[in-house]
């Protein structure tokens, strides 16, 4: 998009960490992070978006990813489908989460009524930054745009109840996603950590993931394509336990910014 | 928004049919179908769009909505759940569609190598006027805006080999959905018919859903936020069947426009 030369050129480059913000005029706008720094983007990060503004401050970062879809992979990770008493599947075993459970980073998570038991599953989530129909495993890494956390909050009752995982998996705030996405992760090193107040609960290596990151992509966009924004939750480890009203949950990776959560029961209606 | 005082007089009122096409700049414009002619709104109808401008012609119907989901009722028929041999369910069986499966009407459902089995079921969409977030069953009508017809094609081999319905609902044109949304129609005395190569297949009345469109609303709004312009799928009747290769698909609904879509091998990679 059009923007002054003098901006254009403030792009810092080699940054590689996107977040987005509460806008001063109250939409909200993707910013680049640098040094503490945010610079405005005049569109996404995965369209092409461009720095045509500095900002005094940074302000609170807002769920940063804007998806079409959000794809989840269920026992990806092997200790995890043996505490659950399952195999690990033979395909990527894909569900939805809709993105109307979409939840701010710092934001609190909600335990439904409807629910006895909602568990935590800290993941790796992936944003997509160009379109994927029918990739193949070793060109999927180049439709990543970056990475971020994730948790696939799920109602472990509901779950083994209603067959389809919609409702276990579906409601509002059961997908805090956040807060930067960076755009390089070393997923062989890569450690990912959930701790529910302060005491760790998840604790593996990316790299024990079942399916790999390409090959999710690969196996996903056979079916569907995958659009620039789109979010790839990608399994959670072993360690999976309960949500209580009160608890503070933090999820943690090597390379990436921290995401944090509250818990609290719903509300009841008025 | 704002528009010229001598368009605004031209909204038909009484007029309940909308419907997408190509606007002639190329973007998709959302259209009030009146006579034969169609009047250019300023905005998606659920979001209060109002004429501001006449067109010379109608051109061909896109498809109508542009949801941040699709939800889907599955076994919403006795007489289907029975020709699946499964019980109807005491809690709506809830699913996703992806908003990559949506075709436009007229357009070719692709038949993926992955299956061997791909099946048509008809249905009858609503679209969701106003947002509605634990709304009870006899508040639930107001959140409507419209209806329209779909087809939520299943590929039924994987459908029962993969637990969850992922991949066997979701493949790119499996979501026929068109051609225009009419804010009124009597679901008590509707029927839904849907033919192949002009062979009638499925026939019902919608008054034989088990959950009605109202109850739908409540129980999908219970778990999550149903927005404007979200789609809701509420199941087939019996007659399920095979897709072929250059089959010619009909659905209709007394009230409604048809809907009418082909069928091809998806095209193997180049």
């Amino acid at each position: 998009m059009a923007r002054p030369a003098a901006l254009r050129s403030r792009i810092v480059h080699g940054v590689t960490r996107f977040a987005k913000i509460r806008g001063m005029t109250g939409g909200d706008v993707f910013v680049q992070v640098a040094a503490g720094a945010a610079r405005k983007l005049d569109a996404p990060p995965w369209s092409g978006g461009e720095v045509d503004a500095e900002l005094p401050s940074m302000g609170a970062a807002l769920c940063p990813a804007r998806p079409s879809k959000i794809l989840c992979v269920g026992r990806n990770y092997r200790a995890h489908a043996a505490e659950l008493g399952k195999d690990v599947p033979v395909e990527p075993l894909f569900f939805f989460k809709p993105v109307s459970a979409l939840l701010d980073p710092g934001g609190v998570v909600l335990l439904p009524p409807e629910s006895e038991r909602v568990e935590y599953e800290g993941e790796l989530a992936v944003i997509i930054g160009r379109r994927a129909r029918r990739v193949a495993a070793e060109d999927a890494m180049r439709h990543v745009f970056g990475y971020t956390l994730a948790c696939d909050v799920t109602a472990r009752d509901l779950q083994k109840r209603d067959g389809q995982w919609t409702r276990a998996k579906g409601f509002d705030t059961f997908c805090p996603l956040g807060p930067s996405i960076d755009t390089d992760l070393d997923l062989s090193a890569g450690i990912l950590e959930l701790s529910v107040n302060g005491e760790v609960r998840q604790h593996s290596a990316l790299s024990n993931m079942v399916f790999s990151v390409a090959e999710i992509i690969a196996r996903g966009s056979a079916v569907m394509t995958l659009e620039p924004g789109d979010v790839l939750l990608t399994g959670t480890p072993e360690g999976v336990g309960p949500l209580n009203d009160g608890d503070q949950v933090e999820i943690r990776c090597t390379g990436l910014e921290s995401l944090a959560f509250s818990v609290a029961r719903e509300p009841l209606a008025t």
